[in-house]
This record gives C-alpha cells, structure tokens and sequence, in this order.
C-alpha cells in the first residue's frame, strides 16, 4: 500500500524552506501531496490560484508530490484523501507552541490523525514566508530565499500594490 | 475578612480554560470575581455583553463568583473593589512573557497588586479563546472547549458574519 | 478558618528572592509554612539543619511565618499539615517547564493540591542560589543578593571546602 | 577612524529602555546614528517626523549621537553612511527569534554587516513601545516609561483619535 | 520494500511516554526498531541489560516491533541496519534544542540520515525518566507513568542502593 | 585610544563556533583577549595548559588577539587589564537565561562592565564544546567542529581517559 504524507499551509509564497520539508518528506513516503489553504479569513498576498501555481512551478521536476487546494478543515481533506499522516516544518522555538496547538487540535477533530515533524537545513532556520514578503517589499535580492519565478511574481505583485496605493 | 480575587480577561468567549482556572481560583479565595474588559481597542468578535452573558451563564450554578465589566486601567477597577489579588492561568511558554510584562505594569501602576498565576489541566494548555473561534470558522466540532450555548453563539455570530459578508 | 500556604524548597542557602516570595505571600494567606527539603539524594553545600537556621535568621521579624523541615513526598507533607495550597516563585521561562512537571506530578499524586505562583521583583529575576555559591565561590561581594549572616556562613563553608581539599 | 554604530528601529515612540540601550552603545563606540524607520508598510502611532522630534528632544544633552532617517533596507543605509554595525537591544526570550531571524537577512544582504546586542537594565525588560501605547490609551501614567514631553504627545495623539472615532 | 524507522534512546527505565511514542511510530512505519544506547559515559540507573529486558516486557504483545542495544554513533548503528530514518518524541521547549542539535550533528555525520519527530499525548508532556526516578526515590505511587514491572524494578533497585549506602 | 574587547570562557576545547566569535570580534574592536577560565570547580577534559595551547594554535595567524588565563572573578580580570567590555555568542535560547544572569551579575559587581553579544553563523548555531567531547568520546569524525589539533588532543585524551579506566 502507498504510502502517503499531506503537508499543508499557505504557502505564500512557497520558499527554499518549503522546497528543503518537501524533499526530506518524500525520504520517507511514497507520494506527497502539498495542500494549499484557500482559509479566506487569513489574508495572503498571493490569490489562492498564485500560490498554487508556484508551488506547481516549484516541484514540476519532482515526481510523486502533487499540488491539492484545501478548503475548511484540514482533517476533513485528511479523510476525504484517505490520508492519516500530516506533515510541517519546525524551524524556531517560537513554531514550536502553534504546532502543538494545531497537532492537539487535529487530534481532538479525528484521534488516527498524526503529525509528523521534521527540520530544515540550519540555512533556512530563520526563513519564513513573511520575512521574504517583508524584504522583497524593501526591494531586496530574494533570489536565496525562493525561486526565481516566485521572485518575479512577489515583485509584480508589490508593484501592483504601491500603484495602486497611489493612485487611490 | 473576606478573600476576594479578580480574575480578568476578554473572554472573547470563556472556554472550558478559562471555567478550569475559576474553579481552580475558588479553593484559594473567598469570592472571585470575573472581571470582563471592555478595552475597545482590541477587536473582538463577541460583544461586551455577549461576552458577560456567556460567562454569567456558564458560571451560574457557582457560588462565590460574579461577573462584571470593567473599563480603563485594571488596577483602577481593583482599587474601586477594594481588592488586592489578580489571577490568571498560565498555560505555554508564549504565555509567559506578555504575562510578565503584565505583572511588572501592574505593579508600578499600584505596588499593593499582586498577580497569582494557576496552571490549567493538561488537556487545556493549548486551548485559547482564539482557537476556538478559528476552528468554528472552519465549521469544527468545539463541544470538547466551550459550553454548548458558547458554540450554539458562535455559530450564529460566524454565519451573521459570513452573510453579511456576502450580502455587502 | 486559617488560609496556610506551603512554600517548599532547598534552600541552599535562602536569597533575597525567596524573602521576596516569602512577602508576597504573605498578602495572600494567614500563615506561611516554609517546607525546607531533607532530600538526600539532592547535593547541598549546607545541610538540613544549616539551610533552616538561616532561614529562620532572616524570617524572625516576620510574623505568621514559621519553617519546617520535609522528608519524604511533598504531598505527604501537605496531607500531614491540612494544607493544600503550594507557592512557587516563577523567574525565567527556564524555570517553567521544570514547575510545569512538578504541577503535574503533585497533581497526579493529590488532586487536591493546589499550585500558585508569583514573581519576585525585577531585581531577583536572574538570582538563584546556585549563582549566590557560584559568586561566593570566587570571592564576589554577595551582599546584594543575600542577608549578611547567610554571607558569612557561605564563606565560612567555602573557606573551610578548601582547607580540607588542600589537607586531603 | 571614528567608528561608528547604526541603532535602527521604528521609534514608535522612544523609551527609557531605548535610552538605555543607546547610553550603552555610546560606551562601546565613538559615535552612534540613531536610524528610524521610515518603512510606510508598518503602521506607528507617531508619524516619522513626530519619531524624529521625540527622539533628538531625548538625546539633546548627549554627545555623539546623531538622528537620522532610513527608507528602504537597513543595510543600505549602512553602506550610504560607511557603517558596519548595527546595535539592538535584547531583551526578552521573545525577542530573540526575530533578532536572529534580523541578523542572518542582513548577513545574507551584505555580509560584511555585524550585529551586536546588549542587554537593558532589569528595569526595561519588558518595556516595550507598544505597552507603552496600550497604557497611555488607557489612561495610565507612563512617567516611568518615557520622558514628559513623549508623554504629553502620546496624550495629544491619542486624545486626538478619539475625537475623531467620535466624529465620524 | 519494508519501511523500519529506528527510536533510539536510553530508556532508563522505559515511561508510558516512550509507549505513547512506540504505538505513534508504528501508524507510519513498517517495522520499528527500539535502540538503547549502551553508552557507558552517561550514567543509567538500570543496566543495558535491566533497561532492554524492560523494554521487552513492555513491547512484547506488539508486532513490528524489536528492541536492540548500539554501541557508539547512532549513525552507524544505522548504517549496519541499512536504516535511514529516526524517531524522537518531542514534549516541551527544553527539549527542542537539544534535539535539534542532535538532528544537525546525525545529518553530518551521514547526510542520508533523517529524524522526525512526534509528539504525545498531552498526559505525557511533563513526564520523563528522571521524574519516574526522582518520584519512586521518594516513594510516590508510579503506576501512571509506568508499567508494573518497571515500578517493581525500580524500587527493588532503589532500596538495593539505600540498603548499600547504610552499609558502606 | 585602543578598543580592547574581552572574550571569556572555559574553551574545553576551543571549536569553530569560537573562532566565528573571535573573528567577528576582531571586527569591533582593536584588540580581543581571549580569557581562558581557570576555574578549578569546574571540571573540565582538558587542563587550563592545554585549553590554552589550543587556543594559541588556533589563532597564531590572526593579529590583534591574545590568550591569556583568568582566576577569581572576571570583572577582577577586566580591572586589571582595564578593559570594560565582554564579548560572548549568543546561539540559542537555552544559551539566553544563562548569560543574562551573567550579564546582571557582573554589572552588580562592577557597573563600568558591559556585555556584547554577537551571532556565529548558522551552521554553528548549535555546536558546543560538550557535543564536540561527547561526539569524540563515540569516535566520530569532528573536523567540521574544531581544528585538526584539537581533534588530536582530543582523542589522545579520550583513548588515555578509556585505558585508565580499564587498569583501574
């Protein structure tokens, strides 16, 4: 039987730190699926069909990974998928307490859930989806953080929005 | 003399949490009071009254407990009680320093304060009120956080929200 | 009916931290029993009946204090003087993990027990005793940390650990 | 050659703890650029100018300590100006993770970019720039905080939102 | 092929804890091998042989299951298993750091090498070999934490130790 | 005037992760002592010579730098060498309370002293002299930690520590 790991978030946008959980995933499953939360209470700056473009774009070279939107709860998408396994990142201290927040209450919505985790290489111990939002919006180089095409799009994105800004 | 002690908070609603510090609260006090902030700075999504009644209710067949508002500085509202004791429920790390800083403000604002803190049962460490309303978005089962006229409101306030939502 | 509150420890030896606790409990409760531990497996500089001699120096001006020594479980103790409510002096987010297992675990032993906690004054954030013999142990002036009688006896101690390691 | 240390931040609006640091800084340098953020994507209570003022009001008396403005990235305004370290003050556990996160953007952006941390006294802990606002909004004195004429225009500014909340 | 995972430990004596995580790993590997690490600098209470012969007892109604001793680096134990994959359970913040610091140095000692953590049940958050031994050196009542067989062990072991301190 | 930084610890042994702080030191200042704690209560693999001969080799090639061993308290050394600034790293949060008590502690003791703290790089953010000993004592490979010399010195006193053990 196959083997298989969701690893969900919003992925806005995808990173390197993404890319380093995704590849040490497949390690030890036989398909991944990346499931992209379409939550609309959070806001993102990326559409729900950007962010999942780039994830596609990100791992188009990969095999057994493909790219899922979810909507409500993510152990209904569990259940629906016929996956039990959950996966994430754990970089810094300050992850650790929401993790086990999330890890708690998924277990509480359906106890078969489990939540694995696993670390990235120490490079992106510190990279978040934020910090690149917040440097590529001071007009940083980004280019160590994310892929070149997610480069482009953020800066076409922050573009768009001072434009606006100033013209309303 | 009686031992009164206030417990203060949002309670943006009371949770199974907050019910276990009160009862925790009531073996080393005489009188507890629930003190409800009415700060409208910080958003909430339950109104102030909401909020009272919600607690009033889930605390009615308590004695030794009564709940009220209070406005501006907490240690104004001490004073006008004439208590001295604050309590509040320490459950993570993340806790712990917004806590603290809590502690040190309030006793420079009125060096008689003094803030006792009681850890929750295990099962709540990380329930918050913010979680259950997270998950009552995404249309989660919080009969095992909240009293079932807590999630019977919340479900109203959320669809309330999400009709207004769409009509507008 | 008396509110008695249990305030365990080593004690090894009492600092201005604790005499800080030890008055901030005191607004709280009618009688403080200061639980002094024998625990032998535990290593101390000072013996059992060194560490409540101290003790009992720096509280004789204080009414409604008294100090015990305790063998054995703390709940045991508890169980023996009527009490159910244990104080405990928080500091440093590096003390709330081992206070968070001790909760539980007395807890899980008496769920009768109680556990409160307070924070001493900013000054005594970073002071344990462990630092107080560390700092004595160099011939730092300690004074600020501890009352005059227990500087004395640490040196003395100190003075005398070395003379025998020279003779032996 | 002078050397020369850049304290950026937002400023938002200046505190004792900052002023503490900035004293500190100025014994381990010849001259000290405070840098504040002019980033328009963070919301501040003051405006940039109202940052600026409040600060040279408070270093006035002091040597060797300059008020500058900084748009875009820290570390560009590090190389306009020849500078190559930076300053912050740490202070709280919680802090940390953001500081790191901090250091290894701006390695990453120029490498030749060192930051260097220094501790507030016990006092400023947990003072920070948003309690200060929480307390002023409140009504509470902030006398111990900040200096009288920051606490005067934190009054006017707030006193000045509620009017128009009012009106509109 | 069979997907095995190795948890390597010390297991001095093996908790309810350790189970908890025993039963999670099996939901996600095929076979589970249980490594005891026979390091000689660390001091255990139990010997190598009392420790495996627990774990044994403890896991033998289990399939998928087996219990091995190691001898120096994790890594080449996984090595001769032909094993790329550890397990560890992760509870509280100060375990986080050293656990990490175990990740970094297995991934360069071999980079094929991955570790993923779980965690347990909220029940066994604050539970660890050291407070199984600290509470059955003061004669608490440990059957919540541990199995039958290990608390008789324990104290057996426990009184062997005091009744040769009295003699020597 | 020279700026002479002080950088203090016990180097048991000296590995990269100090030599990333000296070097950035030397960025900050003219001159950098390294004081090498002769602390008789700690106990240490390696003798106060030979800590110190490691160090000299570690850094024969860099200027401005010198070795030197400290008794008593540092604040004592500073004084003598009229030096008033400490330079220590900052890895992780386990790494925070620990220092931050140094830092009060010394500043009470002499309040001319201040702290710096800098930031290794990332891949030894969790390197230690105890995971470098403990690693060595299993016999792994340590050269990305610590120089070719130092790997020597500590297997040589590792393989003479085990053939000790073994006659005795």
């Amino acid at each position: 039987m196959k083997r298989v790991i969701v690893y969900p978030g919003s992925f806005d946008p995808v990173t390197y730190g993404h890319l380093d959980i995704i590849k040490r995933a497949l390690k030890i499953c036989d398909q991944l699926i990346i499931a992209v939360s379409s939550n609309p209470t959070k806001k993102s700056l990326l559409s729900l069909r950007e962010r999942i473009l780039l994830l596609k774009e990100t791992i188009k070279e990969m095999k057994d990974v493909r790219v899922e939107e979810f909507d409500g709860l993510l152990v209904d998408f569990l259940k629906r998928k016929g996956v039990r396994i959950i996966i994430r990142g754990l970089r810094a201290v300050s992850d650790f307490e929401y993790e086990f927040q999330m890890v708690l209450a998924n277990r509480k919505l359906d106890e078969k859930t489990e939540t694995i985790f696993m670390m990235p290489t120490e490079a992106y111990f510190y990279l978040s989806s934020s910090l690149v939002k917040e440097l590529a919006g001071l007009g940083a180089d980004i280019s160590r953080y994310v892929p070149k095409f997610v480069e482009e799009k953020l800066k076409e994105k922050i573009s768009h929005a001072k434009s606006q800004k100033k013209t309303f």
